[in-house]
C-alpha cells in the first residue's frame, strides 16, 4: 500500500468517527452508562490521543502536547505511558468540552499530516515504522467505531424514553423471510496452519502462525435466529439448570436474567428489542444478538450441540467450504469455547504498544467473525475478538458446532 | 403578602435558577457525580415538575402533562405520586435535552402565571391553597439553588483539570484579618418556646411550637476557622481514636480521611481547597467548611467542647444576645448533636406534600443557620436542615458549645 | 452493700454465665453467625478478660497475663487497651479450645477472689475503686448474659434443623388469655428530673441527672401483642409506603422483609416463630418481639400513634402511675424515637472504661425497660439500651405513645 | 481389580479421612474460614452423603435415609439431587454434632458393606455399576482428603495464635541442599494422543482420548524454589506492571498482595510461612507453594519463560524423557496456561454424577501433577485439576516452559 493510499484510508477513518456520531448531542457524548462502556467524547479523544502519543510525541519535531493533562486523561490502559484517569470516572469529564475534543482532533490530524508528509525526508526505516503506527492507529480507531455504537446503544437503553440514535421512517425493519433450515457442514480431522500470514495488517495476537490439529467436527452453516432462541426461552431454557455452566446458572439467577440483553416482553405477549433505531418489534428471522457466552452455551446444550473452538472456526472459515457458511462476517460476533490465550511462541510488541493485547489473555473468551457494527474491511478469518463470558452489550451471537459422535 | 408580591418573588426565584447556572454547559448540567448529588438539568426539571404536579395538575383546567414521562422521571421521592426514576440513574438522562428543559420551564411558568391570574375567580379557600403551594414551591426551589451549587462543585471537583465554575480575576480571595479570639456567650437554664411562630412561611418540621427546657450552656460567638482546624490536623487529630465517635473512627480509617473534603495538601506544605472558583489556596481566616459531623465532633472533643443541641442553638439565636453571635447565617451550616426528630405533636401535611419532611426523620442530624450558598431570606432561626453524619459536600461548618461544668 | 455481698453477687453472676450455656456443645459455642453476634466462647472469654484487664492487671501484685495473646483476642472495642481481633473474625478462633476458656475463667476467678480479699489491706480509696470495678464487671457480664442468649438464638435460627437450646416437654407454650384492651395512661406537661440518682450502680450514660420538660402525652398501658401485629401485616402494613420512614421503606424492600425476624409462615396459613425452644407456633397473646425500629414506627403510624421519647418513657416509669404500666420490665425492650445522645453535662469516665458508652452515641436509638432475657435486677427506670434502627435479633418490642392532639 | 481389593481400598480411604483429622477438636472441624473452604465436619459428612445418595439410595433394599435433612445439608453442587444448603453457610451447622457425623459415617459404611456383599446376587451389570460408583466415591473422597488439609490450613492460618495441626519435635524442617540448577528438557513438535486410556479409573474430564499437535517447546526439569521466588520479590516483581496480566495487576494492587499466601515477613528481614506444623521459617530450597496463576505467570515473565499448556505438560509427562522431570507428582500442583475446557467429543456422564466436572469448565485454569497433600496413587499424567486464577490456598506451584524462539 502506498503512503498516499494509507493517508486516504486514515483520513476516511478519522472522518467516519465524526459521521457516526452526527445524530448525538454533546450531552449524549459525555455520559458513561457503566464502567465497561465509555462516553463517546472519550472515544473521540482517546483515538486522537493514540496518534498524538504514539506518533507525534515520538516523531514530530519540537513536539508540544495539545494539553498537558490529556496524556493521562485519555490513556486507556497503557501503564508504560504513566498514570490513567480511572475508567469508571470517564463520564465525569464534562470539561474539556465536546467542542474542544473536535478541535483536539482537528489539530492532531493536521499535525499528523505534516508529520507523515515529512516522511520522505527520513530514513526508510522510520517511514516504515510510521506507516506501521498509522496503520495500527487506523485499526484501533475502527475498533472504537464499533465500541462507540455499542456504548451509545447501552446508554440510550438506560433511558426510559427509549430514544433512537437513528430515526427511521419505517418503524419496523423490512420483513424478510425466515432463514433456510440450518445445515451442518462437516470437516475431517486435519493438521492445519492457523494464525495470520500475508503482507497486510494483523494484530499481534493473531501471530505467530502455527500448526494445530483439529479432530473432525461439523459447523452450522448459519447463525441462530431470534425465532430459534425464542423457542429455547419458551421451552424453559432459563429454568433448566442442566443446560448451564455452573457459573452461568449462578449468574442468571443472581441477575434475574430471563432473555438476551435489550429484549423486552410486551403486554400482548410479543417481544420488542432496543436498537439504535429505538425500541423495535423483535424480528424473528434476524440472527440473535446480545447473548453472553453462558446463554450461547446453554442454547447449544439445549439442542445437543456445542460452541466451536476458535481453531475449528478458523479452519472452517479458511477452508474451501467457507462459501457455504453464511454470515461469517458482518452480522454477529460468534462466541467460541476457547479462552483467549497466546499462540505458541507469541511475543508482545516492544514498548507501550505491546500492552495492546497480551496482558488481557486471562478469563476472556474469543469471538470470531465480525458484526453489523464492525467497519467494513476491519475483520478477517484470523481476527480474534475477546470479552468476558458475561458480556452482552456487544453484538454477540451464536453459530453452533458439534462433534461427529455426539 | 399580596398575590402580586408573591408572583414577583416566584418569578425572581425561577429566574435565579437560570442565572446560577449561566456559566455551565449542557454537558456540565447533565452528569451526576455520585448518587447523593443530582445533575443540574435534573434540578431544573424537578423544581418545574413540582409546580406542574402540585399546582397545574390539580388546579389548571384541562390539564395536559408537558410530557407523559416527566411525572416519573423528575419525581424525587414522592411515593404517593407513583413511580420514580432511580436516583443513581439521574445522570443517564441525556435526553430530554438541556434545551428541552428550558422549554419545559418556560411553558410551565407561563401556565402557572395564567393559573394564578385565574385565582380571583375562584373561592378564597382555593386561592389561599394556591398561594400556599406557590410559596412551598418557591422555598423548595430555593433549597435546590443551594443543592445545584454543591452538586456542581462536587462534579467539578472530580475533574483532574479542577475547572472553575466562576472565573475570578483575583485568583486568591482578598486577604482578610484573622477573626478575633473566640468568646463564649453564656446562657442560663431556661424553659423556653421553640419552633416556628408567626405568619410567614415555615416547613412543617419547624412545628408545632412547643416548650423545652435547656440546662445552662455556653455557645461560641463565632465559627471555627480553617486555621484552627489546621491546628487540629497538625496536632494529630485524625490519628487519635479518643477524640472520635466509634463510627467516625471506623469511617476515617476505612475511607482514609485525613482532612475536610476538597482540601488538598500542596507539595510545598501549604494547603489548597477546591471551590467554585477552581482550586484556591486555603484561606486560614475563613470558617472551615465541608466537615462531616464526625469531624466536627472530634474537633470539639479535642478542645474540650462539644456540639450544641439544636434546642440550644435556637434558644441562643432567638435570645437577646443573638447579636453577639457572628455568622449565624450566610457562612456555614452548623452541625448540632441533635438527631432529626419530630417535635411533640408533629403531624405531616396531608397528601403527597406530606412526604416533604417527616419520613426522613431517622439517622440524620440537624444543622442550623445557613450557608454562603443559601439564598438570601431563605433561612431563619427555626429552620432545620438535616443530613447524615458523614455528609461533607454541603457547606457544613462548626460552632462550638459547652456545658458550664466541663 | 458490703464487700461480702458484692462478692457473692459477683460469684453468682459468674456462675450464671456457665449455667446459661449448659445445654450447648463446644461447637455451638465456637461459631459466629453474623458480625453483630459473637460466639458464646468469645462472650465467656471477653467477660473474663474484663476482670483480668481492668482489675488484675492494675491491682494484682506481680500480675502475669493468663495468656499473652488474650489481651488482644478478647478486647471488644477498647482502643486504649491496644489492638483488637477483628469483630467479624471472632468465630474463627477454634483455638484456644472451649475447655481452655473454662480454665481461663476459673483461674481469673480465683485470682480475683485473692485480689479482693487483699482489699482490706489497702487504702479505702483503692478498695472503693476495686468495688466500683467489680460492680462494673458484674453489670457488664449481665449484659453479656442477654447477648449470649440472643446470639445463640440467632445461630440456631440459621440451622435448617431448627434445633432447640432448651427442650420443653410441652411444645406449645401454655395458652394464656389475650391481654385486656389497650388503655392510654395520660400525663400532663411537666418539668421533671431525669437520669440516675441514688447510691446504687448506674452506667455513665444515665448521668448527669438533669431537668427536662415534657409536653403532655399518653402512654399505652401494655405492649403490642403478636395478634395485633398480625393485623398490621394482614392489613398490608408492609406494602403501604405511607406508614414507613423513608429509610425503613428502602430497607424492607431491599431485604424483602415481610414480618418480624424469626417468624415463619406455615403452609396452613398459621405462623410459627423460632425460639430458644426451637420452632414454636406463634402465641398471639404474647408481646411482639424482634421488631426493628422501622417496623415499630410503621405499626405506630398505622394506628395513629407514635413511639414514645425516652424522656416520656422515663417520666412515666417514675411517676405515680407507673404501676398502671404493664411489662415495663422483663418482657420486651421498648423502642423509643430518641437517638442515643449524651445528657447535658455528660462526661465519660477517665481511662479505657470511658470507652464504655460515649463513643457509641451516634446513629443508634434508645430502648427502655428490659426483656425476658435480661437478668433479674439488671435494669431500672433510667437504664438506656441502644441499637441501630434495623436491629432485630434482640428481644425488641413496642409500647405506643401519642400526643393529646393527634 | 477384584471386588475384595476394591472394598479394602474403600475401607482404607474411609479410615484415612478419620486418621487425617485425629489432631483436630470438634470446634476445629465445625468452622468455615471462607466460602471457598468447607468445615472438616462438612467434608466428613459430604463424602458419606456421596455413598448414601449414589449407592444406598439406589441399590439398598428398603432404603431409609439416615436423616431426612442430610440429603439437602450435605449436597455440594448436584442440582439434580435437589436443594442445597448454601455453601457460605456450611460453617453454621453446629448441629448435627461432630459425634453424629462419626455415627453417620459408621452407619453408612456398614450399610455399604452389606450392599456390596449382596453384589454377587445381582446381575453382573449391576455389580459393575456398583463397582464403578464405589470407585468414583473412593476417588471423590481422596479429593476431599486434600481439601480437608488445605481448608484446615486456611482456618488455622486465620488464628493469631498460629496453631499447628501437627506438632513436630523439630521446629524447622531438616535442612536440605538447594536443588541443582534448573535444566530445560526439549521436546520436538509432534502429533500425539492425549487424554486417558487404559482400564483404570479416570474422571470424565480426562476423556475422550484424542489427538493434538504440539509445537516444539522446552520444560523445566524441576519446580521453582522458594529461594528463586524470593529473588523475584526482591527484584521488585510485585511492583513492575509489565510482568503481570492486566487482571493480575489489578488483583495484587486491590488486595495489596506482596508475596505468596501464608508468607510472613519477620522483623529480622527473614521470612516465615504458615504450615500445618505452625509457623515455620521459610525453607529456601523447597518448591514455592500457594501461588495464584497470576503470580506464577508474572514470575515466568520475569525470567523470559512462560507457563506450559496442559497439552505440553501431558506430552512431556508421558514421553520417554519423563524421568528427567523432577516432582511431577507429590510436591506442588503446577499451573498451566490452559483454561479448563472439554476435550473434543467430551460428554458428561448421565444423571446427577454427570454434574461432576463438565459444568465447571469456565473461567478456571488447569493444574497438572499432584501435591504433597494428594493421596498416594490418586493422580496420574492425564489428571486435570482446576481452580480460578486467583486461587492460592491450595498447594499450587510452578514449573516453567518456553518456546524455542523466545
Amino acid at each position: 500500500m502506498t503512503s498516499t493510499d494509507l493517508l486516504q484510508r486514515w483520513a476516511a477513518v478519522r472522518q467516519h468517527s465524526l459521521d457516526l456520531i452526527a445524530p448525538l448531542s454533546a450531552e449524549d457524548c459525555c455520559v458513561q452508562s457503566m464502567p465497561d462502556a465509555s462516553p463517546v467524547k472519550w472515544h473521540l479523544a482517546h483515538t486522537t490521543w493514540f496518534f498524538e502519543t504514539f506518533i507525534l510525541e515520538q516523531y514530530e519535531q519540537q513536539f508540544q502536547a495539545y494539553h498537558p493533562a490529556f496524556r493521562m486523561l485519555f490513556n486507556s490502559y497503557y501503564n508504560d505511558i504513566g498514570d490513567k484517569h480511572p475508567r469508571p470516572q470517564r463520564g465525569l469529564l464534562t470539561r474539556p468540552a465536546f467542542d474542544t475534543m473536535l478541535d483536539y482532533r482537528a489539530q492532531v490530524d493536521a499535525r499528523i499530516r505534516r508529520c507523515i508528509s515529512a516522511m520522505s525526508a527520513t530514513s526508510e526505516a522510520t517511514a516504515a515504522r510510521l506507516r506501521q503506527l498509522l496503520e495500527l492507529g487506523i485499526q484501533h480507531e475502527q475498533q472504537h467505531h464499533e465500541l462507540m455504537l455499542t456504548d451509545i446503544q447501552h446508554l440510550l437503553s438506560c433511558n426510559p424514553l427509549s430514544p433512537a440514535l437513528y430515526v427511521t421512517t419505517a418503524t419496523a425493519p423490512a420483513s424478510t423471510p425466515d432463514p433456510a433450515p440450518l445445515k451442518w457442514i462437516s470437516y475431517e480431522a486435519a493438521l492445519s496452519e492457523t494464525g495470520y500470514h500475508g503482507d497486510g495488517f494483523c494484530f499481534d495476537n493473531e501471530t505467530p502462525r502455527h500448526r494445530q490439529f483439529t479432530e473432525a467436527f461439523a459447523l452450522a452453516d448459519r447463525l441462530i435466529s431470534n425465532r430459534e432462541y425464542l423457542e429455547f426461552i419458551t421451552d424453559g431454557g432459563y429454568r433448566d439448570h442442566r443446560l448451564w455452566l455452573a457459573e452461568g446458572w449462578d449468574w442468571i439467577r443472581t441477575q434475574q436474567i430471563r432473555h438476551p440483553l435489550y429484549w423486552l416482553p410486551e403486554p400482548d405477549g410479543s417481544w420488542s428489542t432496543f436498537t439504535l433505531h429505538g425500541r423495535q418489534p423483535l424480528a424473528p428471522e434476524q440472527p440473535v444478538a446480545h447473548l453472553s457466552l453462558f446463554e450461547a452455551a446453554a442454547f447449544a446444550c439445549w439442542c445437543d450441540a456445542r460452541l466451536p473452538t476458535e481453531a475449528e472456526w478458523e479452519y472452517a472459515a479458511t477452508s474451501e467450504q467457507a462459501a457455504l457458511l453464511h454470515d461469517l462476517y458482518g452480522a454477529r460476533w460468534q462466541w467460541t469455547s476457547s479462552a483467549y490465550a497466546p499462540y505458541p511462541g507469541f511475543a508482545p510488541a516492544a514498548g507501550a504498544v505491546g500492552e495492546y493485547n497480551g496482558k488481557f489473555m486471562i478469563n476472556q473468551y474469543v469471538l470470531r467473525g465480525s458484526s453489523a457494527f464492525t467497519p467494513a474491511g476491519h475483520s478477517r478469518a484470523t481476527y480474534r475478538n475477546f470479552f468476558p463470558a458475561s458480556t452482552r452489550w456487544q453484538l454477540t451471537g451464536l453459530r453452533l458446532a458439534r462433534s461427529p459422535h455426539t
